[in-house]
């Protein structure tokens, strides 16, 4: 059974991030090997502290405070590099890929600054260092621009890819407080840094705008070149105007080609109320890429925090190992899993959903004709959110709309051949499930 | 130079998608080449009709009326099977496979109902079945569900699918048009098909419903399970009524999975006016997934079209021909091309871009400032979109906001410059881009 050789990792960097990542590697164990093909085994991890609190399990791990105890690991194939920083962290990547092992990682500011020389090494090592982690959390929009959209020519791209900064431009809009008060807030709540300079001053924007605008026009990283404003001098009152002229305030980075060549930039812009990009709101992360075959295409999705970045993480780990079976067998099974091994679930029918419900049922307006059908609800046990009755023209029928809590489809189609059977209802009942969806 | 030696390639079927396709593949051919490692070569293309007018050049492919000249053709390494229909295509899919051949298809009833038997060979021969453009246009879907959430076990997915009936359903809300008018206009625009049935009542959306299950929950393909309603009986009545309530009325296809199994289906939903799935229009499609890792990320684009469609089975074919290398080497580069052969092309500075402006200027309110500053735009070439202006307290300072029409940033910062040494004018001028996205 080689094919069930584990494909065994090293984890530098127990914070969020890692501690995010290997908790949902525990967690979805069985399914992540299903998909890959073999287990994913974590043979060690390293940490400045090893008596902090963790987000996952380690007792299997090997702890170490030396990270290249995991590099110098002839056992080890892949390594996650999920510290931060540039100077110790690029040290460690050359020296992973200097061992030929693969390199997962979530670091921004090292692929923005010091890419071209990682890559170089990778390339001329043949091993991979994955980065999706490093954009947007965990939109995995680094691999919709470097392989589903290869086809294109991307004439531009534009996001909200700085979570802090958009949950402090989400809030003076929404409440017309103030910048430094948000941004207080902010800090309070873990979404902005003590020194939050890099957030709101665009320079985090800006290593992934490069990131991003490498992949997209086949270039060298520029992070130098990245044209920057911050969001500290907007006011509630630039929002409003903004809002009155049709527009939301938001904070993006924007890379764009033509002939006359590329340019890269982080500031504040207004947006259109009409556009998608201009409703992510919150600490929501959004980029917009339109290719010239596609057109716009637009993905969103949480920028940081453990699971997002760590689902990041974890598509890369997932592909990398899907890449390193002993034989030369690239074909990954059609929907992923090979499909001889999969079993079908319990399927439901659609009486077993559960639902909130509009109905729109046409009444003869007789007396009591609501409080009979509010009746029949309540003897199903799905009680009325909201009502919306019409007033009627003389002996004509009139439309009775109701709203109702989450019931069962069984109980809501109960309900419902009683109340077309009633005198004052006529023809059919028009029901419409409410989207139970985020 | 055997890194060189072009992949080639067979397509059958020339109409909307598999012109569109080689389209592109035709014009972006250099940038594939570098994203690829190696050119692609349309050997050989099959169409019924060898004398309509088509949507790429075929002077130097092979043309024929006979699919299986593609298949049977021992140097052609990968088939893209862009005729529709699920009993010739499956022939011609099963007889590929058997010959070896690599398979990129937009066939979504194809994969819905003869997928489970589709992949088994091809797991069993080793090839790869790629199906991107099946499921939502240009979309990146398949890609992000099978490999970047990988990690995630996902708890529910939610898409408008249907270009057709998303457009139906918009102008029913837009302009309290009914049904029939619109499905009439729709047909006329070419949106829909002369018999709708599969668009209109959800058929379409359910095959494409089966192929994200599969991929999201590891089961087989189970198509005949997808409950489905279609749209022809709401009504623009239902629209408004639903509006008042604070909904959208959409086409939603749904697939969840809790412990109790798994349900798929397609149905009208009522979804609220701040959700992004509520805010998608016309043609367009989007597909929210929930993992339990990731959290909820949406995708959206344009779900149909020569262009988008065209994208998503390049996407699919560029995968399949970086994994064709002679030698074994699964270390795709990780800006997607080699960095050492990138070259950075012009990098723009922030003062050679265009944008359109909004500006905000403290101006003490004296007759004629308005006027100076229209007069220092006009000079500059700039012209004023619209102004917002305050009404004024004694010797206060109001603000005047201006937005302009697109000019360039060099021309803007020197007007700017100058209105900023205007008498009138107090402190600093606040400029913020509009955004020129789509």
């Amino acid at each position: 059974m080689s094919e069930l050789k584990p494909v065994k990792i090293g984890v530098i960097g127990l914070g969020t991030v890692g501690g995010g990542a290997i908790h949902t590697l525990q967690t979805n164990a069985d399914i992540i090997q299903s998909r890959v093909g073999r287990p994913i085994t974590v043979v060690g991890a390293s940490a400045r502290d090893l008596n902090k609190p963790r987000l996952c399990d380690t007792s299997n791990i090997r702890l170490t405070t030396d990270p290249f105890d995991l590099i110098n690991d002839p056992e080890i194939d892949i390594i996650l590099e999920l510290i931060g920083g540039t100077t110790l962290a690029k040290e460690l990547v050359l020296a992973a890929i200097g061992e030929g092992k693969h390199v997962v990682t979530a670091n921004k500011a090292l692929i923005a600054e010091h890419g071209n020389e990682i890559f170089k090494k990778a390339d001329e090592a043949k091993v991979t260092v994955a980065f999706e982690a490093a954009v947007a959390g965990g939109i995995p929009i680094i691999k919709a621009i470097k392989d589903s959209l290869a086809g294109n020519k991307i004439e531009y791209l534009a996001g909200i890819i700085n979570g802090t900064g958009n949950f402090i431009l989400s809030e003076m809009f929404g409440k017309g407080r103030e910048f430094s008060d948000v941004l207080a807030e902010a800090q309070e709540l873990g979404y902005a840094e003590a020194d939050p300079t890099f957030d709101i001053e665009g320079t985090d924007a800006a290593h992934k705008l490069a990131i991003l605008a490498s992949i997209a026009f086949d270039m060298p990283l520029a992070f130098d070149h990245v044209y920057t404003e911050g969001i500290s001098k907007l006011t509630p009152q630039d929002m409003q105007y903004a809002d009155e002229l049709g527009y939301y305030i938001k904070h993006l980075a924007i890379a764009r080609e033509d002939e006359s060549g590329v340019e890269l930039r982080v500031h504040p812009c207004l947006v259109k109320h009409d556009q998608l990009l201009g409703n992510i709101n919150g600490v929501m992360n959004a980029v917009l890429v339109k290719g010239d075959a596609v057109g716009p295409t637009l993905y969103s999705g949480a920028g940081a925090g453990a699971g997002p970045t760590g689902s990041a993480v974890l598509g890369d780990l997932i592909d990398v190992a899907r890449n390193l079976h002993d034989e030369h067998n690239h074909a990954l099974p059609g929907l992923g899993c090979k499909v001889a091994e999969l079993e079908q679930p319990k399927l439901k029918s659609v009486g077993d959903i559960t639902s909130a419900y509009y109905l729109r049922i046409m009444v003869s307006d007789r007396t009591g004709v609501l409080a009979a059908i509010a009746n029949e609800l309540a003897t199903n046990q799905i009680s009325i959110e909201s009502v919306i009755q019409r007033e009627h023209a003389d002996d004509e029928l009139v439309p009775l709309v109701l709203v109702t809590h989450e019931t069962t489809e069984k109980l809501m189609q109960k309900a419902v051949d009683v109340i077309k059977s009633m005198p004052a209802v006529n023809g059919d009942v028009m029901l419409i499930r409410i989207a139970d969806v985020e």
